[in-house]
């Protein structure tokens, strides 16, 4: 999917929201574990019932891996059903990536041409080799690891380098938008630290910014859209919710209740945008 | 696996040698391919010829994963095969995963429980909790990437961070050895890197080290146990082939040709030991 196509997605649904697909088999409804395929029924009723309400998933590898080989099979089972039925979804694996050159090009080859999604998250810490083999695909994407939502951001993102006030995560996003432009590279900020998109657009100014921690993690969307979002109805911003929305109700009516929170925050979005 | 069982088998194998097992569809032998499982055949065949002569195998996931599910399940046949076959064996997932810590915490227990290897490669690049999910599994390590072999570790690992002369490798290691000890975590430490072991020495004095980039990286053997060598018989040094060794014939003798560059390797380190 191209970048035009991707705003013209939000444009059209007045909506900027990713549903994280986080499908734990420890908090999956009960009722789902009697099937060979809980994982993607899980996956398959919240896609149904959020489509209309975002434009973006957000399968995480790990839940899937986590079951072995049967895991990942569900999660092929999860993309397929999203392009087949939602085919106007931007598809993101996110899987946190990166290794030496010729090992990113076979996690490459296992994102964009064997799973077929659009985009992969990718960890920058082993540089340029580690991340480039991922681009080059025409329509796909890399979403590079900058400031993430989580507490530990703090250990090594926040470090300024190189004896000047420039700190990690400004870096990595200076020295990749040498790599790749804002056509195929975006990156991931935490909505957890509200205040630091005013320091993000100064080093991002056009590149699209792929944003956790919305509530459960306790981000405000307010905040990150007042700081983040680009002008000129660009957006700019893909803000992703997991367990606020997937989690909703444990019950029977989980799916409808995802529904309904993938609702309330399109509606949010629609008003700020 | 403990501390005390590797340094064991190191001593009584008198080698350090760890096998890169990188499977690619794309290189293993033509005669491989007609059968369901040309991922694991060629793996076990390798396991089978190298077994005496190393301590340690490293699949690295993307490999597997390339082949989506199906490849995961080959993964997961090899694993089995190593287990029951040689089980003196230490085995690393090699992954580089890392996320916020209720995905961590997936990934571990998809590394641990699920496939169940001893060790998993970790990113940094998220902090303390992306890290500790996978620590306090009993004999499970975390080996966490700090320099690493390839050219794209000059643009953040080596930076100067905090002011200071401290790098971010440095600092990683120094941090990261707040989160646990030479017990339960080793360090990736790129063979490339060559005169850097002595810094690491000084940060990372008595953990084990996880040395890739020997061989077809160009990295070499003689530096590394010069600089990174532990003394006590200790050792504190997995050194890793992959191309090297998998590689060696790329014929119908493909595995005894590996089994011979185990061999050569192995007699390189026994008389370094």
């Amino acid at each position: 999917m191209t970048r035009r196509e991707l705003i013209s997605n939000i444009q059209r649904k007045r909506s900027f929201l990713c549903v994280g697909l986080d499908p734990d088999i420890k908090k999956i409804p009960a009722h789902l574990l009697d099937g060979p395929n809980p994982l993607f029924e899980f996956c398959k009723a919240i896609v149904d019932a959020t489509s209309p309400y975002c434009v973006a998933y957000k399968p995480n590898l790990a839940f899937f891996e986590s079951l072995g080989a049967d895991g990942v099979r569900q999660l092929e089972m999860t993309v397929r059903h999203i392009r087949q039925n939602c085919p106007d979804q931007f598809i993101i694996a996110d899987a946190k990536r990166g290794d030496i050159g010729n090992t990113s090009a076979l996690y490459a080859r296992a994102a964009f041409e064997q799973m077929g999604v659009d985009a992969i998250t990718v960890a920058p810490y082993m540089g340029e080799d580690s991340v480039k083999p991922f681009l080059g695909y025409e329509g796909k994407w890399v979403i590079l690891l900058a400031l993430t939502s989580n507490p530990g951001s703090k250990n090594f993102q926040m470090l300024t380098v190189d004896g000047s006030d420039e700190r990690l995560f400004e870096r990595v996003i200076r020295t990749s938008s040498e790599w790749a432009g804002p056509e195929e590279m975006m990156y991931v900020v935490g909505a957890t630290q509200g205040r630091m998109f005013e320091d993000i657009r100064r080093v991002a100014p056009r590149s699209f910014l792929l944003v956790p921690g919305v509530g459960a993690q306790g981000g405000s969307l307010e905040e990150v859209c007042r700081y983040g979002m680009l002008p000129d109805g660009e957006c700019g911003l893909l803000v992703n919710s997991s367990r606020g929305i997937i989690y909703a109700s444990t019950g029977t009516d989980f799916a409808e209740a995802a529904g309904e929170a993938a609702r309330t925050l399109a509606a949010q979005m629609d008003a700020l945008l």
